[in-house]
């Protein structure tokens, strides 16, 4: 069975850096099997590397290897890691992404062997010259403590947690989605829901619940309330985009709560 | 030889859709061999994905196992198909867009049988938790009638006919392609070309048998009538887009023509 | 081991001409493993290919097949090359874009064997027709004299030289990257840089030396003198493109220069 490597970058395919990585990879272990998630990452977007392997790595078999790479700090002296996660690796700058994806790692490597590398290493791209061969390294079967030292200490991010208060959630929009969908730091919480001042009313079931135009809440795909308009943009017609306010006023507020004074 | 599964849909490759597809795919079968075809149809478009299948499908070998999903109902009542055509495999909604292929399929099937979906099934993402654990089971060798029940009822859609009076084929435009090519629906056929007000002559063999910035007509690479600017936008030069009106006078009319009153 | 072809044109993934070459491919080689390298170079721009080509397939291993067509002649008497070059194979037509490829190519064969081809050949698309059947044949192990004839004469590109006169070096962006990074044709010397009218000030090492919003000079990837902004955009910055004059006031010009007059 080839071993499979997933690919996720800002590069964007109409740069050549995306090739040089693939070219890399089959030199240094000819039977992988690569895999393009995204290359249209936001450029120097940590957070949307993150959430965009939140939304993804999760279903993936185990052994798969990920390149995750959104570098702005590449040739400086951010560390290198290799992450063992549910099985499965990732090899990423250690800038915090990946730490979005939810639950704590197997183990952490701080790539430490430059024996494994190209040589020289560009300062300005280590997804060719460091990431790549280790990649290929790994898929030929070379154990990740060869690789680098174990670590107990990276650098984390984190998005932004939700509050509630008497019976109102609040939270905000931490990604837009390619439809337009805007997809919420909220929980699949039932109530009316607000963003900045349009009332969108109470989440339907799906998208063809309503007619086309619509604007509606939803629960996404990954069980985060969504706010989208049918066949259309919900980012477009709200002006909405990450950061932007998002309420739900919970249609049955917990009765314990204390009368107003 | 692995077992090729090729992907088509609007949901572009900078949100995690595609990629969690990949995932889920790779998890029911390691041994397939995924390959994009596009996730730049128009959103929630159905006839252009019909018209991109009919121009690359029928170039796969047997036994190709083809994901084609825009999906403006997803978790509606709509039905999700497994289509038998020449030996390959199509896994699509029940929305007609994979009946502009072009010619009737061998065996449809509805997709009936739960236990070979993810649980839950997201009502936002059929592509995930129902396509993709499909596909992987086929690759697998599990036979189509225990995946669904045969049927012989489902959605189709039309792309316009175009008409012949009088020597004069009306037609139009049914896509555009990435240069700003118009692509129409009319046969290749031999006259006097024009698109609204503009008279683009008589078709010529290829792009290059005339000046940059030429506006031609000509064959297309699928057998259609085609308006061109070479080395430009044929589409941005004229305004058009699918819909606009294309006309041919023909060359050399057919002689047995009803003289007028 | 499966047998890599790779694929770089400038098709784009909207239209399905990307997915018929991908169709063709596996029909005549059904082990071939496929690779997309770009299919974003800038419409009918030879060079951008050319370049894309100098700074990605250096990067793979022998016996890699790339199938690379930007192809403004379709159809006309331009030839179709196969091209050996460090023991890897180019596809492509005869317009000089791969020998920006900078080295020379071990041997060049004309296509000219059709029985090797898709019949009828589309006088507009030689990369499903005739690329795509010689590379799955080329896959399948056909030696190269089977499919052309062998050949010296090909057209050759340049990418203009920089120049370098008393101390100061004169050069031109050759290529804007995705991040808006400019790529030149300079060595990569330390000196004054300027852009126009700007001074860009000395190379740095890599973009994380400096504050985001710096514009800055540094040596790109691929050793070239590269313009940037760290974490924005040099091209929206100063208004560049390919062709813009970027010149070096050499830190230590040579001592023997003539004393002026």
């Amino acid at each position: 069975m080839p071993r499979v490597v997933t690919l996720t970058t800002d590069f964007r395919l109409a740069s050549p850096y995306v090739a040089a990585v693939k070219g890399v990879l089959l030199t240094a272990c000819p039977a992988v099997s690569i895999v393009d998630l995204s290359h249209d990452i936001p450029p120097q977007d940590v957070t949307a590397l993150g959430l965009f392997l939140r939304d993804s790595i999760p279903f993936f078999p185990a052994r798969t290897i990920h390149i995750a790479v959104v570098d702005p700090e590449v040739g400086t002296h951010r560390a290198a890691l290799l992450v063992e996660w549910r099985d499965q690796f990732l090899l990423t700058p250690d800038n915090g992404g990946w730490t979005l994806i939810g639950s704590e790692p197997d183990a952490v490597w701080t790539l430490n062997r430059p024996e494994y590398w190209r040589s020289p290493v560009s300062p300005t791209f280590h997804a060719r010259d460091v990431f790549a061969p280790v990649a290929g390294s790994l898929a030929n079967g070379t154990p990740p403590d060869a690789l680098g030292a174990r670590t107990d200490a990276w650098r984390r991010l984190h998005v932004p947690e939700p509050v509630e208060c008497d019976g109102v959630w609040s939270g905000q929009v931490v990604s837009v989605d390619s439809f337009g969908n805007l997809i919420t730091n909220l929980p699949p919480v039932d109530g009316r829901v607000r963003v900045g001042g349009t009332d969108v009313g109470r989440p339907v079931g799906t998208y063809g619940d309503r007619p086309p135009g619509s604007l509606i809440a939803l629960i996404s795909s990954s069980g985060w309330l969504e706010i989208a308009v049918v066949n259309g943009s919900a980012a477009d017609r709200l002006g909405a985009r990450r950061g932007t306010t998002v309420t739900v006023e919970l249609a049955n507020p917990p009765c314990f709560r204390l009368a107003a004074p």
